[in-house]
């Protein structure tokens, strides 16, 4: 199963169902809100025409919580010389990070100084109230997966010893382009994780590489606070990044980005110049 | 000006507005809808009776952005042994970890464990949209004042180099009692804030002793990111916090913790127990 949210003609959002292949639109304004009806396939109206001018929007559009994973997969970690950890370094982002899987994104300042760099994520949508979830509990809350690139300024990402600033801009996080229900899908199966810059692979990676994987985080984030329908946790980016390279590569007002899960879809992304 | 945000017997939350030391109840159902709404005056409805048997809510219940800024407080920095900052050391917060003026607070895990510490911080709620502001329109956008304790499980926060996870326990943060807008008081003018636990003072510092004052940190904060009215920013504690007793002090259940700001108001809280 997959699902989407859209901006409609009229501006209104929607959350759409594919079911054999085409695109059924629902009463729900997107598929957060879908996800609280239980009884959401019986709000499902017609097909959508093939014609359709409808554009396809960021998942879940007002997530309250967006938790976010850094240094998760093996080989990352390996990159920045870190050992294996313990727990889960969380952090958070706000709702107004969220752009559309083939939004511009504009460069919040002169390239050069901004130093800004790119992270392919696995990212989950909860289904279901989370609190002192245990692991098969939390498994069983997963609604699914989609894809996210949590692109960072790496120079206000290092101004203080909290990461937040440098990863709180707003419309710099694309995600989408549909969520695929965990009965289509399996992330610790290994899916080929890639981000792709003017086309030349940077990053690659495989989801059954992460240290914490869903359930586990998902179970770790609820013991400390409540994780509810539409929230979203991103679980870390693989090996490749930016800042890693020798010297370091950041993006450029024209770059195009492509960040792809294998079997849950492709984000593309076009880097444009700070506004003057 | 003083506004506060109430739970009706209903159940049901409403904003309050005092003039001439009189509460009047407002149709707006907090004091974040009510900001928005700019001729709330009219909303006002009747004055509250003496025998009501309201309860007083955080300021704000259900904030999008809580921003909250470390090492703000010249002599907290010089007891933690850091330099005076360049920029913020900014984090945020979740709605979830927001909690009445006089709630108990139940400790997360066994008190010898979780290391729960205060800190008492004064917060101020943003009153309009602001997106790239200066000093100054960032200033004009100040709803109000009011008091919080950004009550911080320390052994959480340090299991990662990213504090979110010792900061966002749900219900955590005590927010109130009133929100005094800018016309009654000034954090410039240096404003005593203190903490005590079981009445001996642990805190002690002054309001206009911030490296980042409110109208920079909305300022710095809206280059990155939009505030929006209702949103909330707290802006670091003094010195005196319990890890930095030799040795290390933290709060057991039964302590009672009482934070205040100087024309401002106080927050009482109980600390109890971990639920077994």
């Amino acid at each position: 199963m997959r699902l989407r949210t859209v901006f409609t003609d009229s501006g209104e959002s929607r959350a759409q169902v594919r079911i054999d292949g085409q695109w059924y639109t629902s009463s729900a304004s997107e598929v957060a809100s879908l996800l609280t009806q239980p009884d959401w396939r019986s709000t499902l109206g017609g097909q959508v025409g093939a014609g359709s001018a409808e554009r396809v929007a960021p998942v879940v559009l007002n997530p309250t919580k967006i938790v976010c994973c850094g240094h998760n997969y093996r080989a990352h970690i390996e990159e920045l010389g870190h050992p294996t950890p313990q727990f889960p370094t969380l952090f958070a982002k706000f709702a107004d990070t969220l752009t559309a899987w083939d939004s511009d994104i504009a460069l919040p300042g002169p390239a050069e100084s901004v130093m800004f760099d790119w992270e392919a994520e696995l990212a989950v949508v909860v289904g279901a109230e989370l609190r002192h979830a245990d692991r098969d509990t939390a498994r069983a809350a997963i609604a699914g997966y989609t894809v996210a690139n949590d692109f960072s300024v790496r120079s206000w990402q290092r101004r203080t010893p909290q990461w937040l600033q440098g990863k709180a801009f707003d419309a710099t996080t694309p995600l989408g382009p549909e969520l695929v229900t965990p009965e289509e899908i399996d992330p610790a199966d290994g899916l080929r994780i890639t981000c792709r810059v003017n086309g030349v692979q940077e990053q690659v990676g495989s989801t059954d590489d992460l240290v914490f994987d869903a359930p586990e985080l998902l179970s770790y984030i609820s013991s400390f606070t409540t994780l509810r329908p539409g929230d979203l946790v991103l679980t870390g980016t693989p090996g490749g990044v930016g800042t890693a390279h020798k010297p370091p590569r950041y993006l450029c007002g024209g770059d195009v980005v492509e960040t792809e899960i294998e079997g849950i879809g492709v984000l593309r992304n076009r880097i444009t110049a700070a506004s003057t």
